[in-house]
């Protein structure tokens, strides 16, 4: 998939220039109010080290870059590089079993007591050591990057004690060093209380939690916080504790809210600015307002929703009513998305969720790049990041339409 | 996804004999009654020529074999390659942009206006060649084969006229001979009623159906004749007569039945022992005893109730109770099953249909093979063709339980 492209590197005295122009395209520049798609035709995109230095029609390409090192890509599909902006990728074991006995006809209680749920994950992870989780990811990201993924956003949250938190996080910032993709961190400690901390919440965030959130931000391992609002989870008053301490530390903040029932998370978190809102599928007006006002994106996660047999849609309706930006994603986790295709989400999102295909893809990409808070990626646009996609394809919709297929023909990442 | 294994070539007079032992596998023989996957945990697994020799614990390897060329599989996964039993993988044009009008809110007539549903299947089918058709087709078999199928099949039923039908069975039976699979081709003349007959569906059954039937069949292109019995497409009077045709020929029947309604066409269907019926959301109690009677394999196909957001499963209690054979497929096709994932298909039929990861393994497996008449595959056992799939896992959940990834190591497709 890593499909070298030959460019020429020119020498000014002590630096050097990469140009790359590639001629001969069906441009998706997914630019904001150049719907549907900011389709162009003929295009050309020119690329000069990381960066889209022209993108548009080729009758306007400026002339200096004409005769630039150039790749006809005869008409194929060219799209900004996807990304994956919320993802559990970094876990112990697998919960291939208790996936097993539920179809057996297990009960909850009976997987509980066999070990599983949220707490084989908790134990498996623990107990693993950082290249045991590196091992284990690498083959997932690596699914992720032959679709085009670029950019990959990856949340703590198995660990639920101090040095396993660090030690997720810590794997995810590895994953950026031995694949060419950017990854964000959330810092996602309030997504469960764990066993040892049952009944004990609030013991659990002033011991724990916050502990280690304060440390992680030390060692330079979060990018944002993360929350889990819910009745199996935290309550709104608890996750405004975490959010604070986050904004004390001067982090974006985030949540899982309104995925099982309605507690006002996302109001909650538009009241401290929130990158995003996820899941939503039991989101309410006054809330899709809040986010709208706040410009919180609303992270869509069809996968969970899938896996859960979930029937209340997030109401996607209201959300294009008052304008909030729609990001969609894979939720790859162990127990409720152990969906490793962004391809595939798009798909999902559009079957399952009624979005059109122009608004899934600007959800794996322009505005999945806003929900990490990343300004630099997610359109083609002179000035932004060279993360491009190239398809064996002839229309954007067609990456939504087909069900478990690749058609990537290309991916570059920062010019590369 | 050829990775070719190292093997002795042993010279015996003129007759040169290949033999390979593959050592400390996980092997799931998926026989039937070793119930669950016929596991076997040290297994070791021996082929010569094209065939299993040997199948079993590493205990019981007969002597003879014990220095045989072998492979070190280190504990992996290893079952029966895999069977995908109903395709329409041979289709001109796609349906990209029906996918989208639909979901930007255009009716079925503003569709149909448009130029869309089947009738632009057929249309582009017509229009195309058979080298055309061919190079379309590839790059979906070769998504299948790198999932470890070895076994597909292929109908006909997008020409609807007698050139078109046989160019498409041509295209079925040259796949065969660009990759290494074995195709099964249906001939599904009486799949719609083209445009041109519109209201003449009998006069479409006598002047070009049948016709293209017979000559086909002349041709050697038909291994089995398949029918659509629905409102929208065939009665079961006039799939009666077609399968009579069929049986006058000698050839094997099997039939889309009872997806959006129940005609009875199962029941039809095993009154003419049919190899298998295939859809089946609408099959009632007295449908599923008949099929049982007749050993007719009922093939689910959940990409197309996935895809159309059908809620009426399939009764698979019913099908478990009177111990009717089950197999799954993607039903690949351009307009109600984009899909071209089997491992994909299986976590549908488990999440969907609730079948269970057992079940689902046995439908892309035994369960395929003999909706397709074939005796010689499907199971790892003694005397079989050695069509084997080698993956990265260490239970065969695994494969059911993750979504949009592939672990497939290794394929072997008649030994080689
Ligand atoms: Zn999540
Ligand atoms: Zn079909």
């Amino acid at each position: 998939m890593y499909i070298h492209i030959n460019r020429n590197i020119i020498k000014h005295g002590l630096q050097s220039v990469t140009r790359l122009l590639i001629k001969n395209a069906t441009l998706a520049t997914m630019v904001t109010g150049a719907e549907p798609y900011g389709l162009i035709p003929d295009g050309a995109l020119a690329i000069e080290n990381e960066t889209i230095a022209y993108c548009g029609p080729l009758a306007t390409l400026p002339e200096d870059m004409k005769d630039w090192p150039s790749r006809d890509v005869d008409g194929a599909l060219v799209t900004p590089a996807l990304v994956d902006c919320h993802t559990h990728i970094v876990f112990g074991g697998n919960r291939a079993r208790e996936f097993e006995m539920r179809l057996e006809g297990a009960t909850y209680e009976e997987i509980a007591r066999a070990g599983g749920g949220i707490v084989s994950t908790v134990t498996a992870t623990r107990a693993a050591s950082e290249d045991d989780l590196l091992a284990s990811a690498l083959p997932r990201v690596d699914t992720l990057i032959a679709e085009g993924v670029t950019t990959l956003e990856i949340k703590s949250g198995y660990g639920l004690d101090i040095e396993s938190e660090l030690k997720m996080l810590r794997v995810a910032k590895r994953i950026a060093k031995e694949r060419p993709v950017t990854v964000r961190t959330s810092y996602l400690g309030a997504h469960a209380v764990p066993a040892d901390y049952k009944g004990k919440s609030d013991l659990y965030l002033d011991e724990v939690c916050l502990p280690a959130l304060k440390q992680a931000h030390e060692e330079g391992l979060v990018d944002a916080v993360d929350g889990f609002c819910e009745g199996i989870a935290f309550s709104p008053e608890q996750i405004a504790g975490v959010f604070a301490a986050a904004k004390a530390l001067g982090l974006p903040v985030k949540l899982h809210a309104e995925q099982l029932s309605n507690l006002g998370g996302a109001a909650l978190a538009a009241k401290f600015g929130a990158l995003s809102s996820d899941h939503l599928e039991h989101l309410d007006e006054a809330g899709v307002k809040a986010m709208a006002e706040a410009d919180t994106v609303a992270v869509l996660l069809p996968g969970a929703f899938y896996t859960l047999r979930e029937t209340q849609s997030p109401p996607v309706d209201l959300l294009r009513k008052h304008g909030v930006s729609m990001a969609i994603s894979t939720d790859c986790n162990p127990g409720t998305s152990p969906l490793t295709s962004l391809l595939l989400t798009i798909n999902m999102a559009c079957t399952l969720f009624r979005l059109t295909p122009e608004e899934a893809l600007s959800g794996v990409t322009r505005n999945a790049a806003k929900a990490l808070g990343l300004a630099d990626r997610g359109m083609l646009q002179k000035g932004l990041r060279a993360d491009i996609a190239i398809w064996n394809a002839a229309h954007p919709a067609e990456l939504a339409y087909r069900i478990g297929f690749n058609p990537l023909e290309d991916r570059i990442w920062g010019g590369a």
